[in-house]
């Protein structure tokens, strides 16, 4: 059987709001090079054929074809502006898709996704249609509704991470729906489109650089990646 | 008004199965220094006055005894030995309580909570009897049932952290009722005894360290604290 062509979809929106930084998080140096750089080598040193499509916000594509000189990246890579929210932006990218594939979606700003967690995704995407990686917190969490709150049960929670990968027939009919303000990631639009996702094993160090103090501990961490 | 004497009982049970090390994680070092006297002295630091009660596992008291003298931590303190189950262990602790008084629970393992985040807890408990520290996560959750499990919305999620801070009658009262397994903190013990819980504003540094990454981030994250 030949394998399907894969892509990767770097969603690469935000605005880095809850960064104190001027420049966009996924271009802050982590280790001395842009954090979205690593990301990117994260899936290309698991399968130099992937075929890479990068969604930018429109006014940060000037910045990264400069970042790209400065820092000697040179993979061929499509480049497609973002939308509005995640989802348009992901909706964008998913213009660019041309062959019945495997599509991992991955956010520029999760630079520590070791290549144990992309392998057990592409596999049960490949196998079973979806595949999203998922860690269990170790805090007690809470439902908040109003001004109450209460107590959930912590070993039915899931933290849900990225890369989010699914055979392409069912991410782009599930994308061609309509928008609703509750899809925060991909999994929620393909559940919306009824499909049942299937929970892989993430890795902990797999964190999403939202904040500085992330990006302190993503530089301690990635001298322990493997 | 004269204020309430405060307590701090340090909850620090666990036996590391975590953590791929041979000393209970609560006495690996950070920075240079046992972890558990880091989380102490942000405590002492925020009110040299504090009672501290620390529940340590049975086997653990000689290797605490020998650490206070090596790293000369002189602080006057009561030691409790800790039972099955978090819940056990706090109980033992409240045993020592001979005032009224507020109370702050927290996690042996939590060096990094800072000052703003212990004062929010003991104001809040003080006024309304109860309060919690919380972060929202940056994650999509999921919550899993059986084979199956669905989206939640992420805005409702709250990742509870400690200090847990009550006033006595309450948290003695709550505890003079019978255990539950679903008592993953203590304000899951008086919510099931019919008190609402104040939810406070954490900090995101606050980490719980249950694995070696953890380590790493929070030994980062340290020099960056307030």
């Amino acid at each position: 059987m030949n394998r399907l062509h894969r892509y990767l979809i770097i969603v690469a929106g935000g605005k880095g709001l809850r960064m104190s930084a001027s420049k966009p998080k996924q271009f802050l140096l982590l280790a001395g090079r842009p954090v979205i750089f690593h990301t990117i080598n994260r899936f290309t040193d698991y399968d130099p054929d992937i075929e890479l499509i990068i969604v930018l916000p429109e006014d940060n594509i000037e910045m990264w074809k400069e970042l790209c000189h400065q820092y000697e990246f040179k993979l061929n890579h499509n480049i497609i502006t973002g939308g509005e929210e995640r989802y348009h932006s992901v909706k964008n990218g998913l213009s660019l898709i041309k062959h019945e594939s495997i599509i991992a979606v991955h956010d520029a700003v999760r630079p520590l996704v070791n290549n144990a967690t992309i392998d057990r995704c592409f596999k049960k995407a490949e196998n079973e249609g979806n595949a999203v990686p998922y860690i269990m917190p170790s805090e007690s969490v809470r439902e908040i509704s109003g001004n109450n709150n209460r107590a959930l049960q912590r070993d039915r929670i899931a933290l849900i991470q990225t890369p989010q990968v699914f055979r392409s027939d069912i991410l782009l009919s599930a994308y061609a729906g309509d928008y609703d303000t509750s899809f925060t990631d991909d999994a929620s639009v393909i559940e919306a489109a009824g499909h049942k996702i299937n929970l892989v094993e993430g890795n902990i160090e797999n964190i999403k650089i939202t904040t500085s103090e992330d990006l302190i501990s993503a530089e301690a961490l990635l001298g322990n990646l493997t």
